[in-house]
């Protein structure tokens, strides 16, 4: 028996960081230790999580050589500077998303991953943690509809969930809304489309509903490119107060001999729960409940860290994936009509 | 009592000719007469429509003072000189999308519209035929999601539900995907918007499967934007053939305050038929099926044209919405990956 894998988190500013310590948890890993600042999130945190030592100095976590990975969910700003210390203490890094809120921070990410040989991981929840879409992937990788020539993703969040602080709203801390809440998209885009390169067609965001924060995005769209396919995404924070979860969120994927649709959190007015699959090939057309379908990504990264190997998500893949969010961002805020720009 | 509108048909190579007949002679209008060619549906519909006077020169349609208006589903780029006939003839148009196949052809139509005065209405059949999505066109305009802030479409059509001739495969003489099945998009987008004004931020359109005919689209998809919403649509004609449908066609729009979706034909391994509508606001998530709802627009059109009113749909609307698929489609030729051009 190997030891079990020793982590810790930095940055407690995101729920994420209780979904990525429980996943990790439940995969084997020992969760010994966090750093968090003052946010509102924190001593909630520290409560749920009696068992692990809280630190006042983020070196103790850095320097105890017995922790192999650092998870972090930090206000994102913060987040590269914090994945860079990581890196070049020897730690493999878990990063809730955005990993980074600019080309120049993912930039000198590459050149740090590059240098220390550790994983930089971005925690593309919407799919790791979504058994619906774990399925759809090995269903499009078998070939059940063909070449996939689309993606399609949509991926509305309700703003009143969680306590939302000021940093929330400003674009220059949080990196706006395709570089955030598009990066899960950019993910899914390249994962389902099975592409290692693709472009920006185009991007945009608005302010539609909250004139209260200036700079702030509610909305936003990408339109993607890749050899063999093409990919659409929107994200939003209009939720209605009416939808019992989150979020509607859903993907579709065409092929050239079939189409499938996840609906991840909901089927409004329709089945119960979540982690629905809708797949419709030459022969048929069936709904299946993917609730109980096995959530590989915590553990392969745990083995991962143990083993160096590469086998929960590519790494060219997490920066190509995080490359393509922020350049449409960048092209978003480039071409806003009002000339509202963030950061 | 006014005497029935009396209308002809002139083209038949679309089998919306069937549909449009049947809409306007249950709404009371008299089919009196028709001209079409040798193409495929021909015989078929003389057969359905046994009542109506076949003629071999379209001038005896032209020539007859007791029709009012003429149908058209013509091959797509025989539409725009024949829609010019009937209006110069003081006939109104009822014509299939695309009602033009180039911007050339609509602003001629916009010079022969505003000189005769005459009615040039396009057949935009995924909203006028669509019980569902008229209902969500009232809840919107009830202001039941609030302001629309975004629009949503997927066009999923099957290949091989018609015959398709050789002139189907070849955009300069259909239009391309987005002139034709885009303009149905057009038609919601600035519909569901509430926009007089928009503009085509991309398109693009491919050929991922259809080699055999080099310029043929099977892909093609668009991002547009009017002052107050954005929008997108993705057409496509990958319908599975386990699909019991010819598409599984949707409409998503969100509001500031709810968000609705319409899936006019099917509900996939869901419930029966098709014209269902969610509905999401501050309170709950609803179901509407749709089935029995009224579908006003042929009623209208006969309307307009027996009283010269505007109330089927917007002459201006029907221009714009025109033009934007047409923009959208030369927009996806002039920035086709490939370099393949179409017409």
């Amino acid at each position: 028996m190997t030891p079990p894998v020793r982590f810790a988190v930095w940055g407690v500013d995101h729920l994420h960081a209780f979904s990525m310590v429980g996943l990790l948890a439940a995969a084997g890993g020992e969760f010994a230790a966090f750093h968090s600042g003052d946010g509102p999130l924190s001593d909630g945190f520290a409560k749920t999580f009696s068992g692990a030592r809280r630190v006042e100095d983020p070196r103790s976590l850095l320097e105890d050589d017995s922790i192999g990975l650092v998870a972090c969910a930090a206000i994102p700003d913060q987040r590269a500077h914090i994945a860079e210390q990581a890196l070049r203490h020897g730690k493999h890094c878990l990063v809730d998303k955005p990993g980074a809120i600019s080309l120049g921070e993912l930039e000198r990410l590459r050149t740090v991953q590059r240098e220390t040989g550790r994983r930089w991981v971005v925690f593309f929840s919407e799919r790791f943690v979504s058994p619906a879409t774990v399925r759809a992937g090995e269903l499009v990788q078998s070939g059940a509809i063909g070449r996939p020539v689309h993606v399609l993703g949509v991926g509305p969040h309700r703003l009143g969930l969680a306590p939302r602080p000021d940093w929330f709203f400003r674009p220059e801390r949080a990196g706006g809304i395709l570089a955030d809440l598009g990066s899960h998209q950019a993910d899914q885009f390249l994962y389902f489309s099975d592409a290692d390169a693709a472009e920006v067609v185009a991007a945009q965001t608005a302010n539609r509903a909250h004139p209260e924060h200036a700079s702030f995005e509610d909305v936003g769209e990408m339109l993607l490119r890749s050899a063999s396919a093409s990919g659409y995404a929107r994200v939003d924070w209009f939720t209605p107060d009416g939808l019992d979860t989150w979020g509607d969120v859903r993907l579709s994927v065409v092929g050239t001999e079939g189409t499938l649709e996840v609906r991840k959190n909901c089927d409004p007015a329709g089945r119960e729960g979540g982690e629905h699959l809708f797949l419709i090939d030459r022969k048929e057309t069936r709904h299946l409940d993917c609730r109980a379908h096995p959530l590989p990504f915590a553990a392969a990264l745990l083995a991962d860290v143990a083993q160096g190997t590469e086998s929960a998500v590519g790494q060219e893949h997490v920066f190509l994936a995080s490359e393509l969010a922020l350049r449409a961002q960048a092209l978003a805020h480039a071409t806003r009509p009002d000339g509202r720009k963030a950061g």
